[in-house]
C-alpha cells in the first residue's frame, strides 16, 4: 500500500484535530486508500512543536514551514494556520509540489485567493479545502437526494451558523477581531462554512431545480460590541469585523434565500442551520443535532389526519459508505468524525492521483475556495454600501 | 335537524368540558348529526347548580339526578361524577332509556361494571365511554394505519401515562385516594386511558398481528407516599391506593408489552404515550406533542447513509375528518379539542340510533368499559399476590 | 353582570373562530368581566347570514354592516372581513361609537391605517387588533421575562412565519393575491404578525435594553410563482404580491434582527418561530410547539460537563393566568385557544373602559396596527427600491 | 512519563474499538495520566491478528492469550472476547498480575463472575469494567447533580435499552443467541448496560435518596422468534435467549422502576433511555441524544405561565472535565468518545495503582461487573419461576 508523509503548518487546535484524523483513518476504513505518516510539523514556537511530536509521534518540527515543503518524503501538506499566513504557505507549497489540505477559509481577500487558485491551476496536485459539514452522513445523504431531484425547483433557502461565543463583552481581543489578519469576522469565520453548504448542496453539478451559484447578494454586517480588552494592555482595542453578519442571496437559477452567521447568538452552541424549500420536498439539517437529516416529501398527497405527511428524521448516524469500516453504523456520530472522512476523502483523492484515477465527485478544491472567497468578499462591500445587491462574478 | 336534550350529572372539572363540548359543535362540524340543547344539569349542591346555568345556559338544575332521568326532552345523560356514584347513575339511566355519555372509569370494580353492561346489553340506546384519547388525531390516524397493516405482526408495546400531582407529600387527601370511592389510584385513573388506548389501537378489530385482547397481566402497584394530610383534620390519613402502577401486560395473539400508569412522574405534565413495535413498522405517540404520529416504515430497504429510514413525524394537527369543518387545518391541536371530537362521535351515533343507521366504528362501548375495568382489576389482584400472572376472562 | 351586544362583520373562518371565542368565555373564566350576546351577523350572502345564525345563534343577519351599527344593543364590533374593507367599517363603527375588535391588518396601506388611527384617537371606545399570538401563554410568559430583564440588552432577533399553502402552482388565484383588495403578500399576511410580537417583545414598554420600535428596515419580496389560474376562468392571471419576504430590520435601542414571511416554505405547517439574543439571555418560540416557552440563562456560569446551562423548555401549557379557570393547567393548549385568551382581553379592556377602569397592559390597540402597517409599508418601499434601507417615522 | 504496554484479547468490533481509543488518547487528554503502547493481539485467526498490526500497529500478534500474559511489557489487558471466554481470560491475567479492562459482562453466569471476583479481591491491580455509558459528559453530568442532591428521594426510575437489530426473522443464527456461548440475550447484551448505569447514578455511594443497590426483580423473558436459520446449514435454529426482557426492580432504599431491554424494538438504532423522577427533580437521558442531559428542578415554585418550570437541556455536549483538552468545548460528542473517556479513566487508574494514589471515584470495577451478573441472573431465574419477585443477595 501507498505511503504518504504529512507536514502539517499549525498545530493549534485545528492542527490537532488533523493530526487526530490521520491516526484514526486505519482504524475507520477497510481498505485504506493509502497509509499516511506523520513527519513535520510547523509551529510558531520550538514547545508546541516538541509537544506535536509527543503527543502524535511527528518525527520532526520546525519553525519555518519551508523545512517541510524541502522534504521529499513529505507529500501532502495541512495548513492550519491563522488566516493572513494561508496565501504564503500555499503558494508556497504549490511551487513545491505539495498536495494541500487547507483549512477554510482559503485566503483573507479575493485577491488573496485568486493568486492562490491562479497557480493551483497549474500544478497538478490535489488542492483541497477542509469544508468539514460536506463530510456529515446526513448533508451527504441530502446531496445524495438532491442529485436525485428530492427538492424539484428550488424556492428558497435559510442557512445559518450561530455561536456565542463572543457574547460577554470582557472576552479579550484577539487576531479573529482584526481584520488584517482575519480577513473578516463571523461572515469569514463562520460564513464561509454555510456558503459552502449552501454551493455544495444546490449549488453547480447538484442539479437542484433554480439552484446554481451565488450570483448576487446584499449584505448588513453589524458589530455590536465595539471594543474588548486588549489581553496584552487591559485597554479598550476596536474591533474591526461584524459580529453579526445577515446576508440576503440569490443563485443562478433564480432561487433566493439567507444567510447568517453570528457570534452573539446567545443560547447556541455550535448551531449550523440549513433549510432548504422546493416544489417537491424539503430538507432540514442542524448540526447540534447531527445524527438525522430531516426530509419532507411534498409529493406526498394530502389526505385527513395527515395521511403520510411529514418531516421523516432520516437516521444518518453513523452510516458513511464504505470502506467506512467502524463495525455497527447505529451508533452516534460527532463532530470529529466529519474531520476524519473529511480527510479520508482528501487521502483518497491524493491516491488517486498519483494512479491517475478520478477524484471524488464531492470534495471541495480550490477554486471552491474562491467560490466562497468572492461570496464573502462582495457581502462585506455591500454591507459598505449599505446593503446595496452586490454582483458576484463569475470564477 | 333532530334536536337532542342533555343533561348532565356532575359539573365539576370535566362536566364543565363536556358543557363546553356541546356549546362547540355547531361550530366546529357541518353538517351536525344533530344539535344538543343543554337542558338539565344534576351537581351535590344548589350553588354550582346556579353556576352551570349561569355559565353554560342549562335551563334548570337539581341536586337529584333522578330529576333529569325524568325529564322527556332529555335524551342524553352524562355521567360526570366520582366513581363511586357511576353504578347508580347508569343503571338508573338504562332503565329510564337514556343514551348515556359516561366518563372513564365506568366504575370502581368489575362486578359493577359487569351489572351495568349486562343491563346495558337489552336497552337499544347508545352507550358511550369518554376515552377522549381515542380522539386525537394522532390517535385517529395511528388505528387506520394499523388496519392497513402497517405494523405487521406486532411485537411488543409500552405504554405509559405519567402526572406529577401528587409529588409533594404535603398535597392533602381527597376522594381519589380513597379506595371504596375511587375504585383505585393510578391505575384507575390513568391506567384506564392506556389500557383501552391500547385495545383502540391492537386490540380486537383492529387486525393487527399478535395483537387483540389483553388475556393475562402481572402487576405491581406501589404506594409510595403512605399517608397524606386530611383536609378537615390536617391529621395524616393512609393513602388507600397506588400512586405508580408497573403492568407487564400479554395480547390473545401474542405480543406482549408494558404498561406504566404514575401520580409521581416528577417532571410529567399530561405524559401519555405510546409505542408500538411491529415486525413491518412501529407508531410513536406522545400526548404533550399532540399534533403529530411518528411512523417509522421499516420495509424502506437499509441504505448507505441512511437511505429514507427514519421516523416519519406525520402532521396530524387538526386534520380530522369531515364534516370537522372550523376551517383550515394547518394549525395546533390542545387537549380540549380531543373531547369536542369524542362528544361529536357520541352525538353522531345517538343521532345514527335514532334513525335507524349504523354506529361509528371506534367508538367506545360499555363492552369497551368492561373490558378496561377487567384489565384494571386483574392488575389490582396480581399486585396483591405479589405480582402472580393473571389470567383475563374474556368479557 | 354586564351584558354586552356583539356585531360580527364577516363569518367566514376567522368570523367563525371569533365567535366561538364567544361562546366559550363562559366556560373559560371565572369571574367573567362580562357577559356578551351574539345580536348581529353581517355577511356578503344572506345564505352565510342564515348559517351563522344556525350555527351560533345569532339572533339577525344583514348584507349591510351599517344595520349593525344602528343597533343600540351592539356595543362591540368584530371586524372580519377582507382587508379592503376593512377602512371603511372602522370608520363607520368609530363614528358609531362602538368597541371595535378588528382582525390583522388594521387595513391595506399606511394611509388608510393612520385615517382610522386618526379618528380612533377622538373616539373614547376600545379599538383593539387582534394579534392573537400575543395571547399564547408561552409568548405571554416570554414578555413578563422580559420585561422583568431577563434578556438583558438584546444582540439581536430572528422572527420567521412561515406557510406552505402556495408551493403548487395549480393552486388558484385569489383576493389575497390581489394588492388592491389585500394590500400585499406574505409581508401582509403572516408578516403582521412577527412585526406585531417582535413589538410586543422587545418593542416600546417593554424594557428591553437595545430594543424598541422599529426606525428602518430592508427587503427583498420574492413572486416566485408569478402566475395561478383564475378560478372563474382558468386562464393564468398574474400574481400582484409576494410570496416570500426578506427583511433586515433595526429597533430604535440598536438592536438588529430578522423577519422572514412565506408561503412557499414547503414542509411547513403553520411555523411561526421567533428567537431573542440577549446579553443575559435567550428565549426562543415555535408556534408548531406552543405548549412549552424555551429560555436560556446565559448568567448560569459555565461549568465542566455544562454545569446548568442550557435552554429551559418552560412548560407554559394551559398556564393563564386567573381569571382563567378551565380546571386543571398542564393539558396541552392549541391554535384556538390563543383567540379565545385574546377576546377575553378585549372585553375585559371593553368592561373597563365601560367602568372606567385602566385596560390591560398588553392589548394590542390602534396605534399598534398602524405601526405594523408602517413596517409593512417600508419593507414593500424598500423592496422597490432594490432592497434600500428604508426609515420608519414615528406614529 | 510512564509507558504502559497494551495487550488485547479480540480483535472484533470491540477490539477495534478499544484499540483507537488507545490511538487517541495522547490528542484528547493533556496531560495524559501514562503513555500507552500497543504490544501484543490475541486473534482467533492469525489473518485477523496481522490486520490489527497493519491497522493499529501491534508489535505482535497470537492466537495464545498466554502468549500475552508472559510478556512483561504487557501491563495491561484487554478482554475483548465473546462472553464464554471471560472467566479463563481474566483468572489467567489476573494471575499473571496484569491491569484488566474487561469489556461487559464480566462473565456469562454468577458463579464464573464470583469466580473472577474472588480471586482479583487477593491481586492489587486495577480491575476494570468497560461500561461506557458511565463517561457520557451527560450522564457524568447526571451523577454530579445527583450526589449534590438534585433528585431528593428517588419516587422511581425507567430505564430501557432498545434495539431493532433483530427484527428480520431472516437474520441468521450467531453465538448471541446461544445461551451458553453468551449467557443470555437482550438481558444479558444491553441489560447489562442499564443496570449498570442506574447502579452508577442511584445505586450505593451516589447518596440518592431511596436508592441503592438492587434488591429484588421480577422479570418477563421474551422469545419472540423462537428459530433462526443456522449459517451455515441454513436450516432453522432454535434461539436459546431472549430477544425482550421486562422487569420490574426495587432498590434497597425503597425506589422502584422498570428495566427493558429489548433487540425487537422496531425503529430503535442505539436507543438508551434514562429516567429519573425524585421528590425534588427528575433527569432524562437518551443515548440518542448524548449532548444534552435534561433536569427538571420540581423546587422551582409554580407560577401562572409556567414560570421558569421546565426541563432544561443541559448542553454537557464535549464538556468533559480536565485534563481533556482537544480544544473547544462546543461541538457535539458522539458514541466513541465514550470508550475513549472510559479508556482514559482506566489508563488513569493504573497510573494511579502503580504510584500509590487513589482510583478515581466512578470506575466500574469487577464487583460492580459482579453486582450486575447478579441482576442478571436473577432476572433469568424471575422469568423462569413466571416472573415471581427474587431477592438479590449482596455481594
Amino acid at each position: 500500500m501507498m505511503t504518504l508523509g504529512v507536514g502539517m503548518v499549525g498545530y493549534g487546535f485545528i492542527g490537532r484535530v488533523h493530526t487526530l484524523a490521520h491516526l484514526s483513518l486505519p482504524l475507520f476504513y477497510d481498505p485504506l486508500p493509502a497509509r499516511t505518516r506523520l513527519i513535520g510539523v510547523c509551529t510558531a514556537t520550538e514547545a508546541s512543536g516538541q509537544r506535536a511530536m509527543a503527543q502524535a509521534g511527528y518525527a520532526f518540527c520546525t519553525t519555518n514551514f519551508h523545512a517541510l515543503l524541502e522534504r521529499d518524503d513529505i507529500q501532502i501538506l495541512h495548513i492550519c494556520t491563522p488566516n493572513d499566513t494561508h496565501r504564503d504557505v500555499a503558494l508556497a507549497a504549490l511551487r513545491a509540489g505539495k498536495h494541500i489540505y487547507c483549512d477554510k477559509p482559503l485566503a483573507r481577500t479575493v485577491a488573496e485567493a485568486e493568486e492562490i487558485r491562479a497557480l493551483a491551476a497549474t500544478v497538478p496536485t490535489v488542492q483541497q479545502m477542509t469544508f468539514n459539514y460536506r463530510f456529515v452522513p446526513a448533508t451527504m445523504r441530502a446531496r445524495q437526494m438532491i442529485e436525485q431531484g428530492f427538492l424539484g425547483d428550488l424556492y428558497q433557502f435559510r442557512a445559518a451558523y450561530l455561536h456565542s461565543g463572543y457574547i460577554d463583552p470582557a472576552r479579550p481581543y484577539s487576531w479573529r477581531l482584526d481584520r488584517d489578519r482575519s480577513g473578516g469576522g463571523a461572515i469569514m469565520d463562520l460564513g464561509a462554512h454555510i456558503i459552502d453548504l449552501v454551493r455544495f448542496l444546490v449549488g453547480p453539478g447538484t442539479g437542484a431545480g433554480r439552484g446554481g451559484d451565488f450570483v448576487a447578494v446584499s449584505a448588513d454586517l453589524q458589530t455590536v460590541i465595539p471594543e474588548r480588552p486588549d489581553p496584552r494592555t487591559g485597554q479598550p482595542r476596536p474591533v474591526e469585523v461584524d459580529d453579526i453578519a445577515y446576508v440576503r442571496a440569490h443563485l443562478e437559477g433564480g432561487a433566493s434565500g439567507t444567510l447568517e452567521a453570528s457570534r452573539l447568538a446567545t443560547g447556541a452552541q455550535d448551531e449550523l442551520r440549513i433549510e432548504l424549500h422546493g416544489s417537491r420536498g424539503a430538507l432540514r439539517f442542524n448540526l447540534m443535532d447531527p445524527n438525522y437529516l430531516d426530509a419532507y416529501d411534498a409529493t406526498t398527497p394530502e389526505q385527513e389526519l395527515g395521511g403520510a405527511r411529514g418531516y421523516t428524521r432520516i437516521e444518518t448516524v453513523t452510516r458513511y459508505p464504505k470502506p467506512y469500516a467502524l463495525g455497527v453504523t447505529k451508533n452516534t456520530v460527532g463532530w470529529l468524525h466529519f474531520h476524519i472522512q473529511s480527510l479520508f476523502d482528501f487521502v483518497s483523492n491524493v491516491a488517486a492521483c498519483l494512479q491517475g484515477r478520478a477524484m471524488a465527485p464531492w470534495s471541495p478544491d480550490f477554486a471552491d475556495g474562491l467560490a466562497v472567497q468572492r461570496v464573502i468578499t462582495a457581502c462585506q462591500r455591500s454591507a459598505q454600501a449599505g446593503g446595496e445587491r452586490e454582483r458576484i462574478s463569475k470564477v
